[in-house]
């Protein structure tokens, strides 16, 4: 077989992402690479570090990449903080914390959920009742569960977890840098992210951050590599069930000692990096109040449509919504019309709500204006083809009023 | 922190990798990014595994990246293929021999390890003794170990596994399109990669590859993932161990399935099908050719300057070697002179061989004339500087002549 070199088409991706990347972070990606431990290496992986901080606004030293897609992001703190038999508590409000119990389960744990409706989210009680009952070591919770939609409040979480002794993990893939994040005010011990959502970068890289408790749990289970490990070195009688997602080795290569894990990806970091200066040099409040304002657009602009929208829209993400298909019309008929005649791509939707709703996304670089309003005109075109009766220009025109201006 | 674009200098990477990326590779990294189930992605995913069954000399259908670097694909293949309590039989040569008795240790396999001295490689005989008296589920062995430029001949060892029930895997990361590599002519069960070697690439996507017997256990510990599960869909008693590396799921998105687990890494996925499409555009015997060449005349131009070579050469890899550093020269100052001076990158080296030998390589891209030559150029001016005696002109006039020509 002879192929020819990748050339993908014009997309305007519009789903619940990967979305498009900022043409920046494309361009970071191509730059030549340096060595493993090369000084110009290391001085990025600083430098991300430092970024990364910033973006989930905290002070946690322990702030790096793992070489993976957001959900290795999630395995490696899961697995490394919580050893075989320990109790993990998941509220679940969408498939995304089926996935947390799935991660808790295979890495041995005992874990509980507690599950809401899919469009709800949980009040901070109900979380703290089920924290009291089952006493977990760990309570493990998505921030935003673009299945459903929704964004849980984390503020009171935190002091939740703190007094009854459990650690808090967030699983903000979905959610980083479109909605308010606050890692140290909220209290969270561990959190995790990707790229290919609201920071605008490919998937493949997950970015993680880890309170001084969790990284206590992660020491406490260190085991230097056979391969690398001196006199003295650590050598835990239970290390992590994997060594891919040891963070205690990782956060040796990734610290001062620099002790050889895997090897960074090079091309990846580079992408990270760029994600997280273009997000900081726009400003981590302004990127939210754009997600903000695309996302109030987007919500006008579908209900302006005559469309309606699934879920407890006032918990909704800034940078996704759930529209309702009107009956009588072929939803995935419309995705694919869309594609095929506009280029632009929006989501399906998984177990309760296939064939139910589009979940239509305004995230990273696309949480601009044209990109909605552009979305609006040709959803509009799609649907009256498909046969169902929209307002003429109704969603462009209640898009465009959010905006503060005529279309 | 503010921070400005990546800028990395210009490096000649001549140590054991990561090595300079194609550059065509990196300008597919840069292409805009397609949506996860967009069919245009899909077919990219489909092509991709084609190329590397040529690649890997394989009819496999079980071939596809994981989402890492190359100790993300060892671990997938380990802890998919290996029941806890299971017995591992691990031959060490190198580093990378202790790292997969590791990953088989924290997947709780029961793990048995023959050892020969570092610098050389086991005979078949050697190896079918001890699969005879460990009687293992699946023999584990690196091909190309880097830490000593051992390359242990795995042609035999496919029968002996067969012979004795037992499951061959193989860590090809360092040698593969450097080195001669046939999975199925071999009888190989597993065989995982990276692309930072001889593909040219960036860490961060791992190719593998599983016979249809390696199937036939991943496929008898199936489970379909929490969220996603339906009626009727497997949900085996003793799943993988990690949800990330099991390869029933990553096989069920990578077929006709399509079932979401991550979300493919897509400019990795650019970079790793663009890494075996300039490969087998230049012919994966013509390109092993290459490396054998580029290889010879750096192993004569170091022995060209008065150097001498660590282990059983007519077993090493032709990617690399590995240079004893001559008494009374400061190993690392020889490393940090060629970078500062030269901008040339060689290695350093680990365990028993730390500060005893450098590791020069000629890998992917830079397995050709002018890299060979130029760094034997710059290494003999600072062995020189150093305060070794070295023969003016000897590396090169060497290394020229196994290209059969004048310098």
């Amino acid at each position: 077989m002879t192929v020819a070199p990748v050339n993908p088409p014009a997309r305007l991706l519009m789903g619940p992402g990967p979305v498009n990347a900022d043409p920046r972070v494309l361009r970071a990606m191509s730059a030549p690479l340096v060595g493993q431990f090369d000084p110009v290496m290391t001085g990025y992986m600083s430098e991300t570090q430092e970024l990364y901080r910033q973006v989930f606004a905290t002070r946690n030293d322990a702030t790096l990449l793992v070489d993976g897609t957001s959900r290795a992001g999630i395995e490696a703190a899961v697995v490394s903080l919580v050893r075989p038999g320990q109790r993990v508590l998941v509220p679940v409000f969408g498939r995304f914390g089926h996935l947390l119990a799935e991660i808790a389960l295979r890495a041995q744990a005992e874990v509980h959920t507690i599950a809401t409706e899919w469009g709800q989210v949980f009040t901070p009680s109900a979380v703290e009742e089920a924290v009291a009952r089952v006493r977990p070591h760990l309570v493990a919770v998505v921030q935003g569960d673009t299945s459903t939609t929704m964004n849980q409040p984390l503020d009171e979480l935190g002091a939740i977890c703190a007094r009854h002794g459990a650690l808090l993990y967030t699983d903000a893939t979905a959610s980083l840098g479109g909605n308010p994040f606050e890692m140290d005010a909220w209290g969270l011990d561990a959190a995790t992210a990707g790229l290919q959502k609201c920071l605008s970068g490919p998937s493949g890289s997950a970015p993680l951050s880890l309170s001084e408790q969790a990284v206590a749990v992660v020491r406490s289970r260190h085991r230097v590599e056979a391969g690398l490990r001196e006199e003295g070195d650590d050598d835990a009688p239970d290390p992590v069930l994997s060594n891919y997602f040891d963070l205690g080795q990782v956060l040796d290569y990734w610290g001062p000692r620099r002790l050889n894990h895997h090897t960074e990806a090079t091309s990846m970091l580079y992408a990270a990096r760029e994600c997280a200066r273009v997000l900081l040099d726009e400003g981590r409040d302004q990127v939210v109040a754009r997600h903000a304002r695309a996302g109030a657009a987007m919500l006008a602009g579908v209900r302006g449509l005559g469309l309606g929208v699934f879920g407890d829209v006032a918990h909704k993400m800034h940078n996704i919504v759930a529209v309702e298909i009107p009956a009588g019309v072929d939803g995935d008929g419309v995705r694919a019309a869309l594609l095929h005649d506009y280029g632009i791509e929006i989501g399906t939707s998984f177990g309760p709500l296939h064939g139910r709703v589009w979940r239509i996304g305004t995230m990273g670089v696309n949480a601009r204006r044209d990109a909605v309003l552009t979305t609006l005109a040709a959803l509009e075109q799609v649907l009256r083809r498909a046969g169902a009766r929209v307002p003429h220009g109704g969603g462009v025109d209640a898009a465009a009023e959010v905006y503060g201006d005529a279309a």
